[in-house]
């Protein structure tokens, strides 16, 4: 088999699903949307471009990027009642069909819980089956940093989520998807990544991936395939 | 001049008077208070009684206190709707007396600053001049430690406060007045302290205090005998 029918197959057969969030399960990148609403977008944007250019680590940039926003509860709060969840086209139909397949389906995000527990309950994905970083406040709303304990918070953190999971729940046939380099980083320890450019395309993603798709409905055909 | 009537002086031209807050401004200890109305009472009064032993920090104390209580925001608001604050006599007057000589007042705690915020405001204290422990949540309101980097979450730490008050306002006669060793301990940097025994009495403290009062008063004759 072609490494791309290996991974195919490695997904019909799955028994664990890991999709990351931002600019995959939907459209935008959370950090980057909550920054334009607390009105530091464009600070926020030069320095993820300096992350970028790999001069921090992960845990730093998330940092320096949160000590810029500073968001508070009733930001946090505004932001989420004003700003909806742009779910990618295809990712409830493609999460409903590896729900009834008896897949399990996690969530494994360097964004914040917050902001992804809506996305989750829109997709029926329980709050417990969400890795993510936890931001902490003061008890007057101010910001007061993050969990930085919290896995993925750091660099390698969605690997040691994989990894994790399958010696917790013992899964054979672990499937992460997701656009960026972080996700494809974390197979192995998972036994597959799927490469997903519906939103944006990295180079360097669609490279590494022995199977990149940029609509879900490719996923959707490949499991629904199997059955009939 | 005995040391009791140099501390009476001192106290008679203070330009800076910093509190104790539990068992000092106010009747109880906010902790224990706040364990009680989390069921957690018996586990947290015995940990303070090891505490006080001399095995562990203040700050490792403190922190396994809250690792046993974890109050979330909804318990804090709870226990702030249905436990009135229990001023000490005399307190009121005294600040009062104090704030129309245009003496500064702060409250220097080991306690909580959510705790503390509705005493200051009987109290006509202004915010910025509370120093106390700050209690971290996440998003959903649960408890996520304390900040850490507080001083008054460490040993010593009422002194670092009375510190750097002096150094940032040039306050030349500060009195620190509490009931606990900790207030003592602060004196020096503050130019005096006095022992306040009004609602506890410990016996240490009684000892180093060259004034020790245990009716609020005391310092208000002293303060208005003054200007008679």
């Amino acid at each position: 088999m072609s490494p791309q029918q290996t991974i195919k197959e490695l997904f019909r057969t799955a028994d664990c699903v890991c999709f990351d969030v931002d600019s995959t399960v939907i459209q935008d990148e959370g950090i980057d949307e909550l920054a334009k609403f607390c009105g530091k977008g464009d600070e926020v944007k030069k320095l993820t471009a300096e992350a970028m250019g790999g001069s921090m680590t992960f845990q730093e940039a998330l940092k320096k990027r949160l000590d810029i926003i500073r968001p508070s509860v009733s930001q946090i709060r505004g932001f989420l009642e004003s700003f909806p969840v742009h779910l990618t086209p295809g990712v409830s139909q493609l999460i409903k069909e590896l729900h009834d397949r008896g897949v399990v389906v996690y969530l494994v995000s360097g964004g914040f819980r917050s902001l992804i527990e809506p996305v989750a309950a829109m997709l029926g994905i329980p709050p417990t089956n969400i890795f993510a970083n936890r931001l902490k406040f003061y008890f007057n709303g101010e910001y007061a940093g993050f969990d930085e304990n919290e896995p993925t918070s750091r660099s390698g953190g969605k690997g040691l989520v994989v990894r994790r999971l399958k010696e917790q729940h013992g899964y054979q046939r672990l499937v992460i998807i997701g656009d960026g380099a972080t996700d494809a980083e974390a197979s192995p320890p998972a036994d597959g990544f799927i490469g997903f450019g519906g939103n944006v395309i990295r180079e360097e993603v669609r490279k590494r991936a022995s199977w990149y798709v940029t609509d879900f409905q490719e996923l959707i055909s490949t499991l629904t395939l199997q059955t009939k």
